[in-house]
């Protein structure tokens, strides 16, 4: 049981225990610093950071699962969390005595009670993601953190016209990361939406569910098309295809913020 | 002459030069790591970035007055800023070679050539600024660089209230850092607006001139209207007084951003 309740790269401090308390966490995050949402060894992540927290708060046990495993550099502004525990307090006193113990750059931004095994990926039923592009010919300071830098001109209506082939249920295999990590390559695009301010670029993916690096790898290849390496039919052929090795570069982690979680 | 042409704390290299090229420039930064625009010894500030990036490039003296002397920790847009030279480049090789020498939070937006003896300050017709407010509960960690955090209830209706006296020709005295800093103390404001969307909340000033911390003290005394701990007309009052004691806290500089200055 201990490897279910408990994360990896954290060994079970006492056997399995049955955690009696879930809270439904909304956790907004800086990505910057950190190495993605999941736990890994010797490295900072928003898990981890959540589960030491909790830790400090609990003194036992607790699991934490987000909704999105979100890669190291991309931010959050409604990441879903169920925090599982033995010990009982109220949530508003887990949000403040989180938030108290959490760095500046991870805040708790909502708690609630959650039924028991309320699990935030499980029981997800879709997500919203943005990808910001800085199209300025010099990057904005201010955006260094936030937005792909990609100078040149951008035929908008092309990337369009493009991303439209992604909206439906497909077989997204070409723009996985790796085949394997995602047992089902099938997700239904519920909006692909293109906004244009000036030069700032924001495009908005809304899925019942994304496969791993699948926005970055959509970003890169509808950026190729925009710059007119490509032609805007290019998108859905390699989508039909289901040949990774054909899809554009992946677009960099620091211009992908999740959204929302819907449930 | 030499203290004419060159900045405190650069001594000069050689003596007085008759500087025969002058190129205007707009700058952004985000000012979160430097201390401020104006040159100090032994820390990083924006103009210190800027006159070391240009004189790698020139190998010879240069002069760089910024129209807006921003404290640290605020940041720019669109700064406008003259840069004096003895020696000839074109304008887009400098703004190019600028950039590549300077560090990332600081870029040249654009460059062209001015009239000789074009001074940034002195030249400037008016500025506009901006300064940010988070009203979340709990802090946004993708504002924390670029928003005051104050949470609890605003009154937006008292604060606009408030604002619309300072709008005109005004002694700005009670708003000022300190006396003496700014000569003349009269400034006229062309516009404030407050735009409140969801939480955050964006108060905009343009003004002819604006007095050292003018817009961060009319903000702190604007908040302190929002909360309810005085009434809408106190700021008319303080500004009638000119009594800088009684005047609201300084808001904080990281909310602040030069967005830019009018010719």
């Amino acid at each position: 049981m201990a490897d279910v309740l408990l994360e990896p790269g954290f060994a079970p401090a006492a056997p399995a225990l049955s955690l009696r308390h879930t809270y439904r966490l909304v956790v907004a995050y800086d990505g910057t610093g950190f190495h993605g949402w999941q736990v890994q060894p010797d490295v900072p992540t928003v898990q981890r950071a959540l589960i030491e927290a909790a830790r400090g708060l609990f003194e036992a046990d607790v699991r934490v699962v987000g909704a999105s495993r979100t890669d190291a550099g991309v931010h959050a502004l409604r990441q879903t969390v169920s925090l599982s525990t033995d010990a009982g307090r109220s949530a508003a006193t887990v949000q403040a005595a989180l938030n108290a113990r959490l760095p500046r750059e991870v805040r708790v931004i909502e708690a609630a009670d959650a039924a028991r095994g309320f699990d935030a990926r499980r029981a997800a039923r879709g997500k919203r993601y943005l990808y910001l592009i800085d199209n300025e010919s010099v990057p904005s300071p201010l955006l260094l953190r936030w937005a792909w830098h990609v100078p040149g001109p951008l035929d908008l209506g092309a990337m369009r016209t493009a991303l439209l082939a992604v909206a439906g249920r497909h077989d997204f295999t070409a723009f996985c990361a790796a085949p394997g990590r995602d047992a089902d390559p099938v997700c239904r695009v519920r909006a692909v939406h293109l906004v244009a301010r000036k030069s700032r670029l924001a495009i908005l993916f809304s899925a019942d569910r994304f496969l791993h690096r699948m926005v970055r790898n959509l970003v890169g290849s509808a950026v190729e098309i925009g710059r007119g390496a490509r032609a805007p039919s290019w998108l859905a052929e390699i989508l039909r295809e289901r040949d990774r090795t054909r899809a554009g570069p992946t677009a960099p982690a620091h211009g992908l913020v999740l959204l929302r979680v819907l449930y």
